[in-house]
């Protein structure tokens, strides 16, 4: 067995797996415990642990490089992408510099890891992510209520309160809290307390956007899963489909007729 | 090719329609721009900026109704009668009167030209109008409850807290915000000072338009699916209903039954 | 024709529904504008109609009576009771007496005879009451999670606020806010000052009524949902069930096997 | 008769059934009747009653275990363990020791007897456990969204308030008050004015913990729906799949084939 089998063999090794996911949790727990504050010498073990962490995952990313037989293909995962981008930043020696933060904010994103790691959250994330671009024309429709909501808003209360209605985008905060019912009675007394009438605003916006929010949310979890029903029905290799019984007994109508073809 | 015909084809093609729908885009914008404080040169700017936006939309109107065979049909849609009047109004020179206000609201009402311009929205804002007549009754339940509640919070805590429950369209709004359960406890704590009972008041409120809500909300939701679906279903040529393969049996039997005629 | 016949004539038309509907928007008028402050004139008017309304409820539910056949098939009726006893109490001359608030608030449940006389309305409020006694487990199993977690709150932090954990009512009227999301959090800091873990408490507490609560709702209106359309399609004279197609098949075998018996 | 046989009545018996569950409900009363200040007689009395129950539970255990033929058995019931380990933890004398609140914690815990005791309880449990498992990856990746939010606002809010940043655990709560809307706009215009682009933080946060909660939550439910719809066809005696009438159709093609060997 040459150098690069057993590389290959290795990369799809359970044990590498499950060693790589025990780094990377330790590494998630390493953020976690940064958080706390700690004596001086804690923190120095820690900082050990860190550049080992690193090192292994530099490793780890090597093995998985070498043991793709075309290289280009390593190259088209993008959780690949990523695992190599998070991993080459953090060796960037930034810690005791000006941009000390990065190297920290890097550090957690390598908790992100864990979904590029295990398949069963990657395909999660995915079937999350698949689920989007139908969201497009109502996330549109949404943007454009909000815009125009956000218009009338600024238009009319910025001088009762500039810090909720200052500028389209501000109001456009203010009206995604009310959305989320956040005090959102407060927001309105203000401006009833000028405009009588700015209930009708706040009423009719709620209405729009929870009666839109609640019929798309829904109507996109009902048809995935109805489709995924349909896929499963689909591979299980005794379904049998009304078109294939239909299919069924007109084999049966036309053996009958050709053996007795018009006794 | 006379010049009707070159305005129809100019009317149908995809570069005239992202033309107008880069335009809208634009006097969105616009109106964005104008919620923030600027310079007086850019003020300028933005007012000939407009003057052109609403030339171009006079164009369009114009060319869209030229290129109408029928002109009254242009008439018949509801979305056309919108996009004259919107464009009408904004041509007339209210900007620097009393009237400045609603200047600025016609042109916020401009950016809704953006739904009546994008089939899919258009779409998409007829299939929410379509779910909402299901919802008349139910509107018409959870008004009673709301007006009956309001009715008894009114005539209970009127002298509690006059702004909350001075009359019976204070009293819905109240019921409103606690049906949102925006600081619903508030509310309530007060009144449960003088009348140890209220809290039913409230909690069974609360239980009543909760269920009532969801129960209406989901309903049409699923019940649009499910309907979706069906016209889907209908409309796959290769669809076979239960009810086909009855007939296809029972053409069967007959052929059987004739060719055999009681041996 | 004789005074009965007329009288069950009257009674069925469209004109008395729609006049008896007219007069009870115009008492639920009357209670709504009784909310606002008015000059001594119009509450003398006010105090005319409504004796005017009360005495049209009489001649109403009098000939409801005397035009039902079997006079005791009135009173099986839970709305005909229901109207009965509304009337016969607001008929009671007690609006000047200390009772003048229950005279008021005889007046607004006259606001309910909408639902017992449009059977729309009738037939949604029979939906939902339909929906309830499914529900009979999960709200026992969810009183349970109350009460168990009102009696932990109320015995550990009955101390540091009786106003929210004094007794077990209290209690459980302030998990009631918790389970609403309503300043929970003020709740929830308030008692982790003194039990750093009491978030475990709050936390479980949120997560097991949300879950119970979704799982129930939307449990039920699918379960309502699925057996509506079960209940369409077998009411459907087209409608043939896969059980059919087995018969229809069976006796197709059967003419053959008798016509050929094992040629 | 025997003894064992008579035991094995009475514990199969519905009297039995419904004096066990009335004494929980007592027991049930008992904890909540506590939680209210009562004259020193009424508490003496209580003491007398506790004691009671307690030796009723005693005396159903010692009938369950005894009336049960295979010993090993009783001890294979979660449900079982569960009502010994209460009854035998409250005989034993702590109430006047420091332990007291353990002792009473333990006859809050007496209350859950009560779904042990209830099959249609013990069931509506069991199925709500159910569905947690499937819940296992989804939990893990809320888990990780929400370290990894933590991580980040600990790291850049920690100087502004370490009361909700402080650290790692403390932000996690944090962010599980924002995703309940509780009041999360005062902790968003707290960071927001230092760091002003922090809305994105929230707003982002917001989205794919109300998009991965409720399409969860969903998923779920409508899956065990349709699994339970399944299960009760499938248990249907005379329930017929579209597989079966594949079946019938192929028999009566032999038939036919057999009967007419190429005629």
């Amino acid at each position: 067995m040459d150098g690069l089998s057993r590389l290959q063999a290795i990369r799809h090794s359970k044990t590498f797996e499950i060693f790589i996911i025990t780094i990377i949790i330790a590494s998630a727990l390493l953020v976690g415990i940064k958080t706390y504050d700690m004596p001086q010498s804690v923190v120095q073990i820690l900082r050990v642990m860190d550049w080992l962490i690193t090192s292994i995952f530099v490793v780890e990313i090597s093995i998985r490089f070498i043991a793709e037989k075309k290289k280009i293909n390593f190259f088209r995962s993008g959780w690949n992408l990523f695992d190599t981008l998070i991993v080459c930043i953090s060796l960037i020696p930034i810690e005791n510099t000006d941009m000390a933060l990065v190297a920290r904010l890097i550090r957690v994103f390598r908790v992100m890891r864990m979904v590029s790691v295990i398949p069963e959250l990657r395909m999660l994330l995915n079937s999350l992510l698949i689920a989007l671009p139908r969201l497009g024309y109502v996330m549109a429709l949404m943007f454009i209520i909000f815009y125009i909501y956000a218009a009338v808003g600024s238009l009319f209360f910025e001088d009762i309160n500039p810090d909720l209605w200052g500028d389209i985008a501000i109001s456009m905060l203010t009206l995604f809290r009310v959305m989320t019912f956040e005090d959102w009675t407060d927001v309105m007394y203000e401006t009833m307390a000028v405009y009588g009438w700015s209930w009708i605003f706040f009423v009719s916006f709620i209405f729009l956007t929870a009666f839109a929010f609640l019929n798309m949310v829904i109507g996109i979890v009902v048809n995935v899963l109805e489709e995924e029903h349909q896929k499963e029905l689909e591979l299980d290799p005794n379904y049998v489909s009304i078109e294939d019984l239909r299919d069924e007994i007109a084999e049966l109508k036309t053996i009958m007729v050709n053996r007795f073809p018009g006794s």
